[in-house]
């Protein structure tokens, strides 16, 4: 093969058919597409064993993509409703499924993932050493972690949530700093509590080599997992969240000196006026490597609507040059989302992601607006429903409390006082009966 | 008595009670609150004849306030039902209540709400007109209009939306620019039906100093409305909207000099990256008149979810300068909202509005954050529920889903996976389970 990654033969001048495919999947120059794969500026996360895969790019001038996490767990392991539901969540549209399985023999459904779905697949491999190895955290040794993130790379895995930012000072820093919420990041939290206990160096730091031999091999992208990310508005843009973010920035340039592709992590919980200063220092300290962010969450007070609170702080995320947000359910930080809370968290996300396309002006993303705007003037509800984001959703609650009398044109929302109704018959000079 | 408005006696250097109170919930300086309703900066809508209100201030400077649409209407049309509706908002944190009744005869129900409902109460007189009368819109006169609105002012209601700002030549301008929508304002639609089939000028803007007299009278607040806001993105800061919003700064000023109090309504469907801008030209145009958005939904294509679509808009709209936030539920453009609406509704502008104070610096607006932050850390559930938005609903989905086994301090998102109970462990120097 002439080149390794997407990255190599980016910079090989090499176009290759998945940027192809990407290229005419956003409508871009496909010479220009390759020059931001050579600069770290777009990934495709396509490792070269996920055949069945339809790529997509990912970065801040492309269309902002979706993440929907999922996996078996102990309260739901079954390998044959949770591959449901990632087939579910990819007809909802979300361009990448993260495989957070931590029950049982995870390596199946990994594979089956791979061989089965075609958006891009990503996992946290220290979530799984604790399950693969079925020992508890603490008899794990570094060769351990690594070899897990090896078994992922071979089954296909597209790209691999790492925390390689935080180090022994991470410690003393979290110690000493007094954060309200210290790590909030679930793997974050078992790197900090691994090296505590064992009082070695973070594995995924000081084999950061190792690992990028592995990812440049099959071509999986590392995504540079925030274990400092802000878990409360008080702790957000913190030292230890910026001081991370740094580490980041100087491994995102060790991956590229590697070939390999990289995306970065990011907050967390942050007040929405901090949100656009974040994105300008990661893009500065991390050189427009594309941001992944989980939330923002624009306030800590509101369990049971975290998707509304993150789909606020992803929408001016993403308006800012986020390029990929992780959805967030309603569940969040009170239970395992169920099928209802996944559709919900993606639909918001989906929201999120397509005003804030609209708003940073990516060609062609207000066609769809335009559309329905069009279905509405003309009182045309089957064309409305065709727009909708959730079509069956829509003409559900329409059809659940129908309009008064006959006037069926209208919604039972104002009757004849339809104001679309009333400056129609207007403009056409037709006389407007109210009453 | 030595003052008419409020404006008024903050005019004439009067402390009045309202003010006091208004100036102790806020926790602002009684005589900087003065100063900022003399200059229109903050208004407090409370008819004299509203017995019962506890006041609220509505200002940019000032925590940002919610309104909630309810009344009577063809589909349910039992007052009983309504007002328990409205005693369930003001529960859930609405701090206005507009009564949009559109069937049989309003007035008690109007009265109703002055007497019992502690909020301020809004009103759309000439959606009441064409009930009032029983007679269809073509055979109403310019006096039938204004005598709603005196009818409204004598029933005690806070403020009234009135669309003053269109005149004949929005008529020939809304034909000339093709929108693609035309106007999505339901009073709006209802004042050009009526110039178009009368050949008669707008009579709220016929007879604006006769309005001011009864707003003056009973200290109204004019709510000036946006007949010409955006019904979606493409019609966005179009020239209609922008010509409008002119015509509501020198009918602000005409108020301001009848020491009546106004508020300034704005759009409407917008993309996200218009509205800073539209809170600035707002500010200058209307002088820091208070802003009240409907809104803004960021995308035309979610009717299902466009309390969502408005939560993103109107927190950004309120980070940059509005001061009151119309809910909108996930009913909008599809049906009337039923009471899971309305409850869905009031939670997404409450989160909006709250974001937006602890974004805008609101003192004191974060404390709450902070307070649940503790609790998250300490893994104090019924602490965390304490601080929630909406505690039932919190608890119920924990509930649902026990966390695995007996680690109850967990929820079963994570179980022993949870970062929290980790850094807890990390930290005290405990040894981690994890398996």
């Amino acid at each position: 093969m002439e080149y390794t990654t997407q990255m190599d033969a980016a910079r090989k001048g090499i176009i290759t058919p998945l940027m192809e495919r990407v290229a005419q999947k956003e409508n871009v120059d496909t010479e220009k597409l390759r020059g931001l794969l050579a600069e770290g500026k777009v990934v495709i996360c396509a490792n070269k064993n996920h055949r069945c895969l339809d790529p997509e790019g990912v970065g801040s001038m492309l269309r902002t993509k979706i993440n929907v996490n999922l996996g078996v767990s102990r309260d739901c392991k079954d390998y044959d409703i949770e591959m449901q539901k990632v087939m579910s969540a990819v007809d909802m549209g979300a361009e990448a499924i993260m495989d957070l399985s931590s029950h049982g023999d995870t390596q199946p459904f990994r594979q089956k993932l791979v061989r089965e779905c075609p958006v891009m697949i990503g996992t946290v491999p220290v979530y799984d050493s604790v399950i693969h190895y079925q020992r508890d955290l603490s008899t794990l040794t570094a060769k351990d972690f690594i070899d897990v993130v090896r078994l992922h790379a071979e089954d296909g895995v597209d790209f691999v949530t790492l925390h390689c930012g935080i180090t022994r000072k991470t410690i003393e820093q979290i110690r000493k700093h007094k954060r309200e919420m210290n790590i909030v990041s679930r793997g974050g939290s078992l790197v900090f509590a691994w090296m505590s206990m064992t009082g070695e160096e973070n594995p995924f730091y000081e084999y950061y080599d190792e690992i990028l031999d592995i990812c440049e091999q099959y071509d999986v992208t590392i995504s540079l997992g925030d274990a400092c990310r802000p878990g409360c508005l008080a702790d957000a843009t913190d030292v230890c969240q910026i001081e991370e973010l740094v580490r980041l920035g100087e491994l995102t340039k060790r991956a590229w000196e590697h070939n390999v592709q990289v995306m970065v992590e990011g907050p967390g919980h942050m007040p929405m006026n901090q949100i656009a200063a974040n994105m300008e220092i990661q893009k500065t300290i991390c050189m427009g490597a594309p941001f992944y962010v989980l939330g923002p969450l624009v306030t800590d007070i509101a369990p049971g609507y975290d998707h509304i609170t993150a789909a606020i702080g992803g929408a001016i995320a993403a308006a800012n040059g986020a390029a990929f947000l992780c959805y967030v359910t309603p569940a969040e930080h009170l239970a395992l989302p169920n099928v209802e809370d996944v559709k919900q968290g993606i639909i918001a996300s989906k929201i999120a992601a397509h005003a804030a396309d609209i708003a940073k002006g990516i060609p062609g993303a207000r066609d769809i607006d335009d559309k329905m705007a069009k279905a509405r003037r003309n009182l045309d509800w089957d064309a409305q429903f065709a727009c909708s984001i959730d079509a069956k959703t829509a003409k559900s609650i329409r059809d659940s409390r129908s309009p008064e009398d006959d006037h069926s044109d209208t919604c039972s929302m104002c009757g004849k006082f339809c104001a679309v109704r009333s400056m129609n018959k207007a403009l056409a000079g037709e006389y407007i009966d109210i009453l």
